[in-house]
């Protein structure tokens, strides 16, 4: 078994992976999947899955090859969502609390969150009745199709990380569940569960409240760019609504509904942000942070952060 | 709308097309394409889901490209079962007794069936406990994952012949119930249903009975090598067994259970047709021609005489 040594990952950066404020857009395409691989290796997945080292390569560069090149539903989106969850798990200390198999699910999962995504969302789908909406019966169109994807890539024998695992069903039945958890339409269903648990006391034994807990952080790590310090989430925030505006313009060319938080001639970039980070993001981090107060410091105090800024280019552009 | 004389389409061969006994070995790649266009605009497709030629083109390439090279489940395979379907439609004189959404249905989930396929079964993918079959729940894995397959090249505009089509949802769920009844794991519970409509009397106007015969159709042509001139059949069965042999072998490597029917050092080829000719074929065309007495000379004597070639190849065998 390879260890941890052999990946060719500068140490430096290594240390960083951790950090939130880590610097996801200086590396490149083949940096992204040896930082991944590392995670892989760090967090125990290859030891306990006995994953070859070529078949997590062959993996990791299947799924790239599979992500679109959008504005901003593209491969470094996945490498930002895999590395905010790996800082969570080390700044929430879960590794010793939640099992190999489920650290390993959450990983996979990140990783796979949004491949093949077209860069237009449900909400197209469902209105354009494309034929991936009339498959999936209009529910959860694209995390469902993302997960098919997966299944696909992995169904390749070269590509099968969990060819070794015991059981399998088990752990690709929670990458699923866990990818699926990323549509946003099931923010409360998700959040109700997931506080229900901690209230009641959370119980790491109970497989039940961890995947409760691991939807909670696929979910945080998938909206975290307004954590990340400014320079590096600000290219984000640009991106993203570069998507949504092709996204509208194409709404209007088909005679579609036009989702309105992405029409560029309605949308207010620092109020939709703001109320972002006010209605999801910080009730989300809130909860999750519960678990472990002092990781408030990494989470919570950027959101404010973030908040204050954009409080303050709103009163800007309103001439205060 | 382009007319179906524009269509690079030897005369000659188009006559043919409708015969069971058609050369499918002739045509190169691109002719198959032509001529399922062919089928399309013949049966009134093209122009009552006013597909533009493009997108027709576009589609079937893009089906094209995504079928595997496998000895036998290749893009050929394709082009029989739909060029045999197509057959069944004019033999059986469907033309106007059945809607063109219903013809387009089966046009299209015959071109979409094996689509993808792996050149290994779903007994393969449940015993090996391959991802695709964890997502499908060990149930039909195969024909769901064509059927995806499907949905995601329709999914491109470009490609997307239902475009235009008003009820496109309830086509492209027939499609779907189409590429799954082609499942033989479910061949007794589609037999049964169609058999008693038919026994209480079939109605052209009642569209669950329109579909039980269209599953009937796509079943009768996805197994119809043996319907086929001996010259055409024979290289069939050859690569139907090559595949085979090559999916034991990989069964035994991987130490699964095999498929005794697949496996060289067991099976006899000739008894091996002879019972699938008497157990499946001949009591699902009986069903199938009872809509059209006289459609038995072109299907039903046919098999007959591939019985007696099988017989005779058996006694020679044992050296009677």
């Amino acid at each position: 078994m390879p260890s941890v040594e052999v990946i060719n990952c500068p140490k430096g950066i290594m240390r960083d992976l951790a950090e939130p404020y880590f610097d996801v857009w200086r590396l490149d395409r083949d940096s992204m999947i040896d930082h991944i691989e590392y995670m892989y290796h760090d967090l125990g997945v290859v030891r306990a899955w006995k994953i070859p080292r070529s078949t997590l390569r062959m993996f990791l560069l299947g799924v790239r090859e599979r992500y679109q090149d959008n504005p901003y539903h593209n491969f470094k989106h996945c490498f930002c969502v895999t590395q905010m969850a790996y800082s969570i798990i080390c700044k929430l200390r879960l590794r010793n609390k939640v099992s190999v198999d489920h650290l390993g699910a959450l990983l996979t999962a990140a990783v796979c969150h949004d491949v093949d995504h077209p860069g237009l969302n449900n909400s197209y789908h469902c209105h354009a009745r494309t034929p991936l909406a009339i498959l999936y019966n209009y529910k959860s169109i694209l995390e469902q199709h993302h997960f098919a994807v997966a299944c696909r890539i992995l169904s390749n024998k070269e590509r099968n990380i969990f060819r070794n695992v015991n059981n399998r069903d088990e752990v690709l039945t929670n990458v699923g569940d866990l990818i699926l958890a990323t549509d946003l339409a099931r923010h409360k269903e998700i959040m109700d569960t997931y506080r229900c648990n901690i209230d009641t006391g959370f119980d790491f034994k109970n497989s039940t409240h961890v995947l409760s807990l691991l939807k909670i952080i696929i979910k945080c790590a998938d909206v975290s760019n307004e954590v990340r310090p400014e320079t590096v989430a600000s290219p984000w925030v640009d991106r993203l609504f570069a998507e949504y505006s092709e996204q509208s313009a194409r709404e209007k060319r088909e005679r579609l509904p036009v989702t309105s938080y992405m029409d560029p001639d309605v949308v207010n970039v620092p109020q939709s942000q703001e109320g972002f980070i006010r209605g999801i993001m910080l009730p989300m981090y809130d909860e999750m942070c519960r678990l472990a107060s002092d990781a408030r410091a990494y989470f919570i105090s950027p959101l404010h952060d973030a908040l204050l800024r954009y409080e303050i280019q709103s009163l800007r552009e309103r001439g205060v």
